[in-house]
């Protein structure tokens, strides 16, 4: 019984409706998402994505109308025209809730089975459930919220880009494969059978050639792709805010970075971001909390013990030390009295980070306990307590070992405390910080070679780059990250634009110079024609809606996103093709997925 | 020698300088276009993507300054600073020519090697020169033009989508394969090894379930891909602006699309688009000018002589009208004394649509000369002569065959004609019209069904519907075709939104059910919820750019685009890509390109 518009038109949005209507002859469409009956009237609460409406039927007011209208059941799609008035009994909770409209008509544009999952807030759904029938979970309205969200985000972001001098530059999407850094996705060639493209992981080398031909100033919103396994917070395909200038040194993109920042909080969720924006080095952010994506809403951060226990009996300090290693410490406070079990879950989580074990010193009223106290002097126990300014009622937790396992496993450690101790409860802080001075390459031991820390197009320190050859795990770059809360928004940095520092670099990530230039000969053939020194960043645009929306979970802020095995259990993609299709690429199927 | 900036700002870009700027010390950063000595000075003109500016650099100026000057060659990039002055020698043709710059230092931030091209507008380098060195093609003037005004194009309609409540929602380009109009890209999947992903040809069905989630208005400037044979206007991978609006009609979708490119046509080069376009039905577009796409930017109509010449003598007329085909006209003004070998020509172009022939009628002053004229009465010539309006000087041109043949041949030679005749020299104009009433499907003789003329979730009109199983062919759609001087802008529809109605389609183009389901099922599955009636519209924004930017090149709009045979000769994208890769991914080579 689905009926057609047949010329009605649609008036008025839902949730717009105020006492200031009141007597306008209104249409609304929309979807059912109540009825009642009661007191022989029929009460439909209609929804749009602008909110909820009351309409009342009644066979005073129109009896054909009422009559349909108790027809209806949730999730029809239905249009109404009548007039608006006050409400008997006024909602205060909703916006539309002093106005109710009185429906004179009712067409049914489109019935509706039962819905398998709730059109509401808050739906406590199974996610496969949710992703099959996604076209009913983006019915409800926290996602519609979201992707509203979403939509403001980046046309702010195109908004402040446009008016500072920015360019959008489409790049493509069918390019050439370089495996460094992550997996591509690959797209066999029909024309060139047994070749094949890839999809952008980033449009990095797009972007730095467009400053080479003097667009000067480029961003993008762009698809990237990745096929790496998926962790909660990763999709196959991400959308990245891709922004490049020239003539430009590292002052100049954070500037303008943090000024696009401040901009998209204040304009989607009214928050004011203070600039200029904290800086840490990665030096300090690795000491001070172990991790170069730092978490500064809370302290607890991590301190250097290992001259105060140099010369104590406790053999595992000793060892960390004398290998070259550190004994490091964290003080929770008002802790002590963390019991047994609880301090052996944290023992064990920190194994999970390959430390070997968790000591710890609990500061306690009427004593200090802990395991390692008989090999501390008491000296040396009162210079562990000083140098933590632990205070009555702390707890002191303590790892030696190498560095990197230290600060990984306090840094790792101090986030599962704040967690657990609900540190950050009633947190809503947006704290930003810029990290800067990153090293320019890591040393990778399975490959037994350097590799770049950001990408190989990074710059080096001035101050550094007599070492790029010599020492080139000593090098730190002209890069930077931005991050919020403990998660990375975006990275970026000063660009090489020489051919030969270019070369170089690669051959300090091991490239002999016939696969450099097999691979990005194309960049250093460009940088022969005068290339303007450049640099930009990359934001996750994901990441930043996650934020300004309030959701820790990426899938909610992508209209159609992937499970974690990539697949889309809405359309049941990847599929199987004909084999037709294969052939006129030049492959053929290894194995077949059963 | 290549200096950094060290701190060296950047005050104002090189095109924005005028006399309002004299006496105010500057610096500015771009690449060296021409470099002159004269009478004892250097002078350079620089370039950025704003403009050009004269820098004069003198012994007497900045001696330091003027010897580096001297060293520079075309397309260095380097920075100035120094104090801008009167022009001694104004130049009007430029818009900084009042002004130069008086150089009292200079760095030279990279040296150039001497382009492969020239840096100039108007360039005349082959394609694949172009494409190889696309950083340098990019560099010219011209082409920094036009990816600004695509750039503004794109911002244009963003703006105006935004400001009429339509939100931008991004959907998947790792899609699944449905392979029913063009050719897929295909993406191997690795978590499903012999599955594959299909970049997406639209969005068409992710937005269709947009409108089921009630999002009421949708855009998206989104990736296109289609693995299609290329001919010049086409490119492996494209943008369009695709739009989708509930609870609508056709005026509805018209109104606002039309609204939108007269606002982009203004705001982007200033052009007046009257509204409301012209309209004119799919059946009159044929009928007058042979195409679907008509260009109403001169006459030269096809007119219906089968009546005129239904009693003539001649065979090959009354064979056509016999078997149910017609003989047709147009009119060539003043051109009756086109020559035997110019006519032979136009008879060989219309074979090329598969005409048997060309008749024609040259009404001269003296006689009326045509190889026909013996079969016709001298009361059918006149009636003929009548008909088509035909006036002293002017040349009649006619075919005779089934109608389909008819048409696209008369279509095509009067395109032909106003090419080579020069009659739109001199036109400036836009010319827009919507065409309407498209048929719903197309009889494929070589897969011996009907195949969808736009898609296959398009909504037949009502008045036909009655048709839509027994008579496929009759049945007209809601869908309308925005065209521009003779080629596709845009089109869309109205869509089904009725899963029965959906299915019958399918049916109608040969889908078993379960082939339906397979491909289409979760459209039909979402459509059990109350879908709304919905419709929309997709651009091509390659399409639009053209225009604005008067080329006829895709390529020219496209910042990296493929050549003919989807190649980059600017990465050598498709490449070989390494086995474990592939390996990964469960497909192997089935033949390898030497």
């Amino acid at each position: 019984m689905a009926e057609a518009l047949n010329g009605l038109k649609r008036t008025n949005m839902c949730g717009d409706l105020r006492e200031t209507h009141i007597s306008n002859k209104v249409t609304v469409m929309g979807w059912v998402g109540t009825k009642r009956n009661l007191g022989g009237l029929v009460f439909i609460d209609l929804r749009d994505r602008t909110g909820l409406l009351q309409v009342v039927f009644g066979e005073e007011i129109n009896k054909e109308a009422f009559q349909k209208a108790d027809l209806v059941k949730p999730e029809y799609c239905i249009a109404i025209t009548g007039e608006i008035i006050k409400r008997q009994s006024p909602n205060d909770n909703m916006p539309t809730g002093q106005v109710e409209l009185k429906g004179a008509s009712i067409k049914i544009l489109s019935e509706s089975e039962t819905p398998p999952i709730y059109i509401k807030e808050d739906l406590d759904a199974s996610e496969n459930i949710r992703l099959k029938y996604r076209y009913l979970d983006l019915r409800r309205p926290d996602m519609q919220k979201i992707l509203m969200i979403r939509h403001k985000t980046a046309k702010v972001i195109r908004d402040f880009l446009d008016e500072n001098g920015f360019l959008e530059i489409e790049t493509p999407m069918l390019t050439k494969s370089t495996p460094e850094g992550a997996r591509d996705y690959l797209v066999p060639s029909r024309n060139y059978p047994g070749n094949f493209y890839a999809l952008p992981q980033s449009p990095q080398l797009f972007k730095q050639l467009l400053m080479v031909s003097g667009y000067d100033k480029y961003f993008q919103i762009a698809r990237c792709f990745r096929d790496e396994d998926l962790r909660s917070n990763r999709q196959p395909e991400f959308t990245q805010v891709d922004i490049e200038m020239s003539f430009v040194e590292e002052e100049d993109v954070i500037a303008v970075n943090e000024a696009l920042i401040k901009k998209v909080f204040k304009e989607v969720v009214n928050e004011d971001v203070m600039l200029p924006m904290k800086r840490i080095t990665y030096k300090e952010a690795m000491d001070k909390y172990g991790s170069d994506k730092p978490d500064l809403r809370f302290g607890m951060e991590i301190v250097d013990i290992s001259e105060e226990v140099r010369e104590c009996e406790f053999v595992v300090f000793k060892n960390a030390i004398d290998n070259g290693g550190s004994v490091r410490a964290i003080k929770v406070t008002n802790s002590a009295d963390m019991g047994r079990k609880k301090l052996d879950k944290l023992g064990e989580f920190v194994k999970t980070y390959k430390a070997k074990g968790l000591a710890y010193i609990a500061y306690k009223e009427d004593e200090i306990k802990s395991p390692i106290a008989k090999f501390l002097s008491e000296t040396q126990m009162q210079a562990i307590l000083n140098k933590v300014e632990a205070k009555t009622g702390d707890l002191v937790l303590i790892v030696a070992d190498k560095d990197s396992i230290v600060l990984q496993s306090l840094g790792a450690l101090r986030l599962q405390l704040a967690k657990e101790l609900e540190i950050l409860k009633d947190n809503v802080e947006f704290n930003f910080v810029w990290v800067t001075e990153f090293p320019l390459v890591d040393y990778n031991e399975e490959e037994n070679r350097y590799v770049a820390a950001h990408h190989p197009f990074t710059m080096p320190m001035d101050e550094d780059l007599q070492y790029l050859e010599s020492e080139p795990g000593r090098v730190r770059a002209k890069a930077y990250d931005m991050v919020l809360n403990g998660e990375e928004l975006g990275g970026g940095s000063i660009r090489i634009h020489d051919s030969s520092l270019q070369e170089t670099m690669f051959k300090v990530l091991g490239f002999t110079q016939e696969k450099a230039w097999e691979r990005f000969g194309f960049l250093l053939e460009a940088f022969k024609f005068g290339p303007p020194p450049h640099g930009g960043l990359a934001f996750g645009l994901d990441r930043i809606v996650m934020f300004l929306a309030g959701t820790e979970n990426i899938k909610d802020v992508i209209a159609f996103p992937k499970n974690q095995n990539a697949f889309c259990p809405m359309t049941q993609a990847p599929n199987m093709v004909d084999d037709k299709q294969l052939e006129e690429l030049g492959i053929t199927k290894a194995e077949i997925k059963k």
